[in-house]
Formats: structure tokens, sequence, C-alpha cells
């Protein structure tokens, strides 16, 4: 694992970007895998700039890496997200953007085998240890991409924001390992203890993201923040 | 993960040689790790054929990836092992190989990245789950290379044939998440219900091997008799 | 480029055999181009021992790199003789088969690029110096996949073998250039002078295949008599 | 061969840097060989405020790939200048620097293969088509790494500036095309003509970075001056 420690989110979000461009610049298919959420905004902003006119990137393809579906919507929460942030903006060819879904997740680590896999990843971490749609007590570390199902029972369920019986999808700690760089940012106080125990506590299914120790070729970009409680 | 399932011991070690010798004869620097023990024996015997008087291998450089040291030798069981089964008879030059050692360990993971890193790694699976040294009880998913001292309290301590306090060094589940190619090799109903255990069931530090499953390149070579407790 | 020479073309088959069994036991796709002709005849009976009734290697996808169509037939004579050779014989899926034409020839390295580009490569040595249909007079090294009409005029050319206004495709030198593994097998002692020139002797159109010293990752595989004028 | 083409000298910088940064936040050791010269002093100005306080690049390691050794001095003409321009402000370890002299060259290939072969190449393009040290009328495409005596008829030589009988030495384009991902970076109006030829032309040695259109990941970065002849 490397870890690279920025001063604030802006530069975080610059050296993120650095690094996904390095990989998207190469005279071959690139197969990216990329996070919604808030983090990468700034990522997403700085790679627009560069993306969004140039014909130099008809190399890329892009994955989502997990999806919650909405009712009653063509598309999911992650896609959605992903298309506001960056796809569109960025005006990425619908050609080149490969969503997963409930439907197709069976499928999901044998399209992207045929495909020749993920060159790089780009994922979060959450407040409670988990990565892509890993959560904890609905993660099995021997998992490919999976289903849960919603019980309301687990830790992180919030009613009102979720519902019973709903049901989501994710690459699992096995599709992830296989995933050729990956690029974990974090930025923020309130993440910096959590940052400590997956990084250099032990490897445990409580804090799924625990896991990511064992990835082959890990960067870790976090700023001083969330670095605060990591042991030197 | 991929498994292969040959007739027998012959055709596993067979199959096993070709892929090493696969690995061996491209052109550049090839680094192997490679195990001691019985199930290798057929395995060498092949190699020691193709490799002994050919000036074609000069590329390929040796580490053993565990060691127990012995009072009073100058080397410990492991690489003694190596250089009776693979390294004399094959004649493998002095400078292609790199003992890990109970005096070195603490460099190894560092070594092997500034040399390029493993291209392939040979290991085979114990009785109780173990692989490499990564005994039930005293591993942990998070370690890299690492000395454990033996209390006699481990459930595969046998009086007699290892002392209370005797060490060994190993490389660590973290380390072997590194090796590019793992080939894993398992003979014998005796194993079966291991195999079983290790490559179908959870992932936990009580079969040690089970994270293996975790490995972005993994071949296992079974014969029948090991494979026949295997889900289809 | 590394050049490994064996007592004799069974020698050569099996040690070929074993490179191109080591590249498809890994658990990832695995793209093979492979030539047709004499010379891998050995080859593949050996392969087909091992693949015809396996599941273990749905895993490889088959690919030519020339093709030379007849008129009133489906298919050209390169892809019908791996048909014989080794598709058939081994019962390699048709969805793993991936013919280059003269219909699809301009996407092939796109093609190839999509699917992950090709692992490695089983070519021939002619003993006009050309490889795959890279032929002296009607190559240039800046080529990628390309047709070639025949005009009668070629030192190579054999009346009533061939027609004048015939045309073929083949993979071009840069494409060659892009795959990971390139094994060159070449066997006899009438091809001993021409593996002298192109191995040894300056990279040069005349012989197309001289180019091949300037690959990244090439294994030459010789016999004796084939490797009887190569200097020390 | 993939082409970025950018609007000035600042952005040309601004990508190149990017690209290097890429690399070079992996976690496994990274080798690069990088460039003297006034094309890069933009890229390494750039590099120099990312790595010269930071301890995230000991993983980095560094490779001249020509060199013009000076008369009473200790080091040559490129070391001396890739110092000054990056090395010195960057404060990299000397334990990363890898030089190559007069002294070495004949193991500069086998050093390299031995310690895991160049990631990354960062090159400029001679107003008369050279690359590295591979100048018309002294390159031959089947070199490795080499030595030249200049004897004052080159079509390069200029008298005052260079004297008969000088030595220096270059990796050839053996060598070259080893590198895993090629970096070529181009400005000014003044090049566009010899980048079309190099890009767009026949391969030819009259022309030594012609044989880069051979290369299986090469990236060149251009400036739109340098861009401005190229056939779309």
């Amino acid at each position: 694992m490397k870890i690279i420690i920025e001063k604030d989110f802006e530069a975080m979000s610059e050296m993120t970007k650095n690094i996904l461009i390095g990989h998207m610049s190469q005279d071959k298919r690139v197969n990216l895998s990329i996070t919604a959420g808030n983090t990468p905004v700034g990522v997403y902003k700085k790679m627009v700039e560069i993306v969004k006119e140039s014909p130099d990137y008809a190399n890329v393809h892009y994955y989502n890496f997990d999806e919650i579906p909405v009712p009653n919507q063509a598309e999911g929460i992650t896609i959605t997200d992903l298309r506001k942030l960056y796809l569109n903006p960025a005006n990425i060819n619908e050609a080149n953007v490969h969503p997963l879904t409930v439907e197709n997740y069976k499928e999901q680590d044998q399209r992207l085998a045929l495909e020749g896999g993920l060159d790089a990843m780009l994922i979060g971490l959450g407040g409670d240890g988990h990565f892509c749609g890993n959560m904890p007590t609905t993660t099995s570390f021997e998992n490919l991409t999976y289903k849960v199902k919603v019980s309301g029972e687990e830790p992180w369920f919030v009613p009102g924001e979720m519902e019973k019986g709903m049901e989501f999808v994710t690459m699992g700690p096995v599709s992830v390992m296989r995933v050729k760089h990956l690029i974990l940012i974090v930025n923020g106080e309130k993440k910096a203890e959590m940052v400590k125990n997956v990084l250099q506590g032990p490897v445990t299914e409580e804090f799924p993201a625990s896991i990511l120790q064992l990835h082959p070729n890990l960067t870790v970009i976090l700023d001083e923040e969330a670095a605060s409680k990591l042991n030197k």
C-alpha cells in the first residue's frame, strides 16, 4: 500500500486526477471503475476540463461498481450520479459506458474478464468502514459481485432514507482484488479514525475496507485531516 | 481462481511443470518462489530434466517463502530441501538463489519489490489449512513477511518434532497477494476436505489458505482425489 | 530475445506446447494467435491431448493472424488449416474463435485492442524471411493489419500455385509488436541461414522477420539444425 | 500510438507531468528514464513542486538513457543537466539515481532487466529525427545500448561544438522498445515537419525516431505548433 497525504481536499483531488489521467493516456483500451458520491466531486471537475472536448480519451471505458435501483426509474442512483458529475459534462460516448445493474450483476465479473479487466478503480471509504457496497454485516470476503436485500436490521439502516426489502448490487472483495490499480480517496477529520482502523488495524469483515490491505497495488490519497490518526 | 483437475500425481506434476516452464521461457528476469516438501517432488524431477544442462534459464531467480532455522547448521530446513530436490540437480547458479532467513526476513518484501516482484509462486496446502508458514492461530491476514515464535500451545504443535520457543519465518498473506501468478498444487484424498474448505468455504484465519480465494491470478492444480469433495 | 535450442522437432514441439499451456492456465481471459502450416503440427498434437476434453481452457480465445481467401469457399486457407490441425480435434467452442478475414481486416487491430490484446502469438519463419503474411517486397514496417494484392512480380510468386491479382490479409509489423509474448519456432537445416539473417543480421524490410529483433518479449525455439549457423 | 495535442508548451508540460506522476504513484518500484534538454523544462518544474518535500516517491528510480562524457569532469552532460533540472531541486536520494556512463554502458540492458525494466521513458525529438542518442547515420535498428565515436563526417556534426573522435553512449532502438510506456514530447513549429515524418512516414534509419511507430505503448504529446503538419 502506498499512502499519499495531501494538504487538503483540493490537493487530494488534483493528485487523484493526475493518477487517473496517467492511466487514461496510455495507448490501449483502459477500463476504469469510478465512484459516485461527494468525495470525488473535485476530481471530476478537474477531469471534465481535460476530457470534455478531447478526442484523446476514446480508449477509456467506464464501469460503475455498485448500484441501487430506483422504483419507476430507468437507471439507478449510482449511474445517475456519475452521469451528472462526470459522464455528461465530459461528453463521454455512451458506447464507452457499461452500467452495472440489478439485472446484469451476475455477469459483471465474467464481462470484465472478457473485456480485459479493470485497469483502475477509484473508491471512497464509508464512515462505517464500507467500500463500494460492501457494508458491515452484509459482506463476506469471498464474494464476487453480489446482491444484497436489506432487512432493516443492519447497523447502517436509516429508516426514512432506506426501505426494508430494498435491494442493491455491488462488486465484492474478490472482484475488487482483481483491479490492477486501486485508488482510495478519503478526506476530512470525521473519517480519520476509520482510516486508521481499515489501513492499520486487523483485517475483519466488521470493517470491510480492511481487506484492501491485501490489494497488490493500492494507492491511498488522504487529506491531512483524514490522515491525522495514522501511526507513522 | 482457475481450478485444473488432473487424473493423478503424475499428471498434476506434468501440468505444473508446464506452467512453470512457460513462465521461465520468457525474455526477461523471472522471479520464482517455490515450495519444499513432498507435493512438488514430481514437478522438480521433470524440471530438472529440462533445466540441468541448459543455458536458457539464467534469467530465472529463486526465492524460498518460509524458513525454519536449524541449530548449528548454516542453512534452514526449507532451503536445504530445495537444494536437494531442485537447485542442486538442476545446477542453478548460486547468484540466482535468494534465501529468506530468520536474519533477513524483515527486508524480504522490500527486497522483492526492488527486484521486480515475484512472477510466480508454487505452494502446497497443509492438512490443517496452512499455506507457506501461515498456520492456524499464528496467522493474521494483514501480515507481510513475519517471524513466529512457537509457544507449544498451537493446535499443530507436535511434541518431539517441534520445540517450544523455536522460531520460523514466512511470507505473509499480504506478501503472497502480490505474486503475479500463484499456483497451488494439492494431491491425495486426505486433503480433499480441506481443499473444499479453503476454496469454497468462508475466508477465515482458522483456515489461513482460504484467503487465497482473493488472489487475482490463482491457478489450482489438483489430482482427482484432492478434488473429490469440491462442489461442481 | 531469448533463444532456446532443442535437440529436434519433437523437443521443439514439447517446449512450445509447455509455453502455450503456461499462458492458457492463468485465471483470466487469454488471447492467442496461432500459426497454420507444417512447423506447429507437433505442437498442436500435444496440445490437443491436453485440451480436447478439458473444461479448463474455456478462458482461451483464438485468432488467426493472416488469411488467404479461397474462391467459392466460406473460409480461407489459414483458418481452414487451423480448424483441421487444432480447433476441431481440440473441441474449441466456436465462440472462442475469432477469424481474421479479407472482409474484416480493417477492424482487426481495433478489435484486438478492445478485447484486451494478444497475450501470445505463435509464428513460424518463411524460407525467404517472411513472418505472418509479411513478405519481402510487400512489407512496410509501419503497417498495421493490411491487405496485399499480388502483382505476379514478387520474388516469391509461384505461377500455378498463386494467381495474379489474388489478395491476402495479414497483421503487420506494428500489430505484431503489440503481442505481449511472441514465440517463433523454426526447425530444419534449410532455414538455418535465414534464422541467422533475421536474428543476427541488420533489420531490413528485405527480410521482414528481422524486425522481430525489436520485440520486447520474444522467445525463439529452434531445433539444432535451424540453430546451426547462429553465432554463439 | 496515442497522440495528444495540447494548446501550448504549458499545457503539454502539465499533461506530461500528470502521466509521470500517475506512474510514480503506484505501490511498487517504478523505474523512470527521463530526458535532459529544453523540452522537459516545464515538466520538471511542475514535478519538483510535487516531489521535493514528499516522502511518497521513494519507490521511484531514475535512469538516464544517453551520456556524453566531459574531459576532466566526473559526470557527463546528460546527468549533469538532469541533476540541475530535476534531481537536485526534487531532493532525489542518490540511491535512486542510476547513471549510464561511457564506462558501464555495456551492462545497461542487463542491469535494467535485473531491476525490473523501465516502466516509463520520457524522450524528446531531434530536429533531424533523432531520439535519445540515436542519430542519423550512426543508428542501426538492431542496436541495444551502444557507443558512438564521432568521425566528424556525420550530417549533424557541428564543428566548434563537437570534436572529432569524441564518444557518447545511448540506449538503442531495441532497448527503447522494451520500455513499458514510452512518452514522446515535442513542441514548436520548427519540429512540425519532422513530427510528421517520424510519426506518419516510412520507418527508416534516415529518421531514427520513425522506429517508434512500432512501440507497443507510445503516447505522443505535442503542442499545436508541433502537430500542425500531421495528417488528420
